[in-house]
C-alpha cells in the first residue's frame, strides 16, 4: 500500500489526503492558502505530531507561491513580514504537538536567512525547499527510530498500540508504527492489537487501515476493553508514540496513553514511547509544563446541555515507560541523565 | 424525572423503553410474544442486569397472557411445558448476568408449584403476579443498597463511574447509581464523573440522561480520559455495578470496569461495587469461572474485513474492591468469608 498521505501538487501547492473521513473516503484536499492550512490541522483533516511540521511547513511554500502568482511579496521585507504572520496563525493552530512549533520557527529562521537584502530568492522556493527537506529528515528518522526499535521486539510478539502513529502521522513509515512494521518484517510481531482511541478513532479507522491494507494482522478493541487483554496475557509489549516529551522523560501523548501505561506497569509488560528528536522539548523541567488541548465537546456525543471533558492528550510519568525509542538512540529508562546523553552523543 | 422505563399495559402486555434510542428519541415497545422479548433483551433495548430479571419475568407473563387468548396453553400441562421452552430460549439471550437465569428459574419453580394438578389458575396470572414480586424486591433492594452505600461517599466527593446502573438498569432507583442518587440527595456529591461506556456509550446516553434529568451534575469524558482524571487528583471514590460476583468476591461487570479498579488501585481512590445478592453466584469459586459474553463485532466500527475483539464484560479480581456494597450489608474487603458471612446473616 502507497496511498498518497502528502505532496506537492504540479503547480507547487500542497495535497493531502483528508484524515478524518478515513476509512470510509479516501478524498484529496488542495491547500494553497493560510487559512485552509490552519483549518486541515485544526479538524484533524492531517494530524500526527510529525506529519503536522511537514504540512505546515509545505502549506506556508503553497500559499507563498500562490501570493507571488498573484504578484504580492514581491519585495523581501513584504515576504518576511506576511511569513511571520502566516507562521504565527499555523503555529497556534494546535497547541500540544512541540513538532509543529519547530517546524515553522525552522522554516521561518531559513527564510530570514535566505531573504537578506542582497537575496533574489523567491519566498516559495526557500519555503518549499525547506519544506522538502524537512519532509526528507523525517523519513529518515523514521527509518532510525524503527531499526533501532524493531530488535527491541521479542519473537512471536502480539504488541498493542494507541492512536496512530505511522506513514498516517509522519513523513516516513511511522514512528511506533514504523517500529512495528519493521519488525513485523523481521518475523517477530504476530498480531497488532489497536485501540480505537476515543473519541477520534484514529486507531479503529486510521492504524486498522494502514496495517491492514500492509497485510499486518491487526485486532481492534475498545480503549477499555485492554485491560482484559492485559490479565489474560494476551499482550507482550506495548509501543506508543508521542506529541511532547519533556526533559525529564515524561510523554505527552494522544489521551489513553497514561491509562495504557497504568495496565503495562501493573502487569508487567513492558512500555516503549518511539518518537524523533524533534518531539523533545528540552525547555520543560517535566510534563507538568506541557500545555493539554482540549477539544470540543461535540466529539463526544452525549446529551444536550450535558458538561463534558475532552482533553486530547495526557502525559505518562518517566517511571511508567520502560524506553523512549528515538532516532539518535535509546533512553532506557527514560531520565533526565539518559535523555541529555541522547543529545550530547549524537548519531 | 419518572421517564417510565418498564410497565405492564392496560391489557398485560409488558411495554419498554426501547434504550438503544437514548437519548435522541424516547421510544415505547410493546411486547408480548418471547422472540421479541428475546430480541430486546439481546439487542439490549433493555439492559442492566436487575431490569434484565425484571423483564424476562413480565415478559414471560405477557406472552402467556397472549397465547391463553388465543385459547392456548388450556391445561396446566400444555402451559407448563411451553413454559419450559420459553424459559430456555429467555435464559439463553444473554450468558453473563446472572439475574436473568435467577429471575427466569424463579417463574418456573413459582409456577411447577402453582400449576399442581388441582389447581385452576392461568400461568400468565401466576407468571404475573410473581414478575410484580421480583420487580417490587428488586426496587426495595435498590433502596436497601442505597441506604447502606450513601454514607460511604464523603461529603464533597467527585464520584467517577461505569455504563448505567441507575433507573433504567434496574427496577428502582439503581445500584450504584442508587449510591449516587442517595449521597447527592444527602448533600454529599458535587459532581458524577460519568465514562462513556464504549461501545454502546451506556455512560454517554444513559448515566447522562437519567443524572442530567434528575438535576445531578454530570460530566461526560471517553473511557481512557479517566486515567488523566485520577493523576491530577479529580475523583475521590469510585462506585460501579455488577453482572455476576463470584464466591470469592471477584466482580463480572461491563467491559472498562477492571480498567477503572487497576487506574483506582494505582492512585489510591476508593473502589466500590454495588450489586443486590441477585448479583452473587455462590456456585463460582472465582471469577475465572464466569462466562463472558462476546458481542457483535458491528458494534466497534473498523475498517471491513479487520479483525475485532468485543467483550460485553471484563472480571475485576476482588483484590482491586475496597467493598462490595449489598442490600444485605458491606463485604469489606470482599472474600469468601465477608461474602458467606452477608448470607448467613441476613438482614
Amino acid at each position: 500500500m502507497k496511498p498518497e498521505i502528502i505532496a506537492w501538487t504540479d503547480d507547487g501547492a500542497l495535497r493531502i489526503l483528508d484524515q478524518t473521513l478515513l476509512p470510509r473516503e479516501t478524498v484529496h484536499l488542495v491547500i494553497e492558502d493560510v487559512d485552509s492550512l490552519v483549518e486541515a490541522i485544526r479538524s484533524l483533516r492531517v494530524r500526527g505530531a510529525p506529519l503536522i511540521g511537514v504540512t505546515a511547513a509545505m502549506g506556508l511554500a503553497a500559499a507563498a507561491r500562490r501570493l507571488e502568482r498573484c504578484g504580492e511579496l514581491d519585495t523581501g521585507t513584504k515576504a518576511l513580514v506576511w511569513l511571520e504572520g502566516a507562521a504565527r496563525a499555523v503555529a497556534g493552530a494546535r497547541p500540544t504537538a512541540v513538532n509543529l512549533r519547530w517546524a515553522v520557527d525552522r522554516v521561518l529562521r531559513h527564510a530570514a536567512t535566505e531573504l537578506d537584502g542582497a537575496s533574489n530568492a523567491r519566498l516559495s522556493e526557500v519555503l518549499a525547499g525547506e519544506a522538502q527537506v524537512i519532509w526528507d529528515e523525517d523519513a529518515a528518522m523514521c527509518a532510525a527510530i524503527a531499526a533501532s526499535g524493531a530488535e527491541l521486539i521479542p519473537a512471536g510478539s502480539t504488541v498493542m498500540t494507541h492512536c496512530n502513529t505511522g506513514r498516517l502521522a509522519t513523513g516516513g513509515i511511522g514512528t511506533a508504527l514504523g517500529i512495528i512494521y519493521s519488525a513485523y518484517e523481521a518475523g517477530r510481531v504476530d498480531r497488532v492489537l489497536a485501540r480505537e482511541t476515543r473519541p477520534l478513532d484514529q486507531g479503529s479507522r486510521l492504524t486498522a487501515w494502514e496495517l491492514h491494507a500492509s497485510g499486518v494482522p491487526v485486532t481492534v478493541l475498545a480503549d477499555s476493553a485492554a485491560a482484559s487483554v492485559f490479565r489474560s496475557g494476551g499482550v507482550q509489549i506495548v509501543v506508543v508514540g508521542a506529541d511532547r516529551i519533556a526533559a525529564n522523560g515524561d510523554v505527552a501523548n494522544k489521551i489513553g496513553t497514561y491509562d495504557l501505561a497504568v495496565l503495562a506497569r501493573t502487569h508487567d509488560v513492558p512500555f516503549y514511547v518511539a518518537a524523533p528528536r524533534t518531539t523533545f522539548d528540552l525547555t520543560l523541567a517535566s510534563g507538568d509544563a506541557i500545555p493539554i488541548e482540549e477539544r470540543p465537546s461535540n466529539e463526544l456525543p452525549t446529551v444536550d446541555g450535558v458538561d463534558v471533558y475532552n482533553p486530547a492528550f495526557d502525559v505518562t510519568p518517566a517511571e511508567f515507560v520502560t524506553a523512549i525509542i528515538t532516532d539518535v538512540g535509546v533512553a532506557c529508562p527514560p531520565s533526565r541523565e539518559t535523555i541529555a546523553d541522547l543529545f550530547e552523543n549524537r548519531k
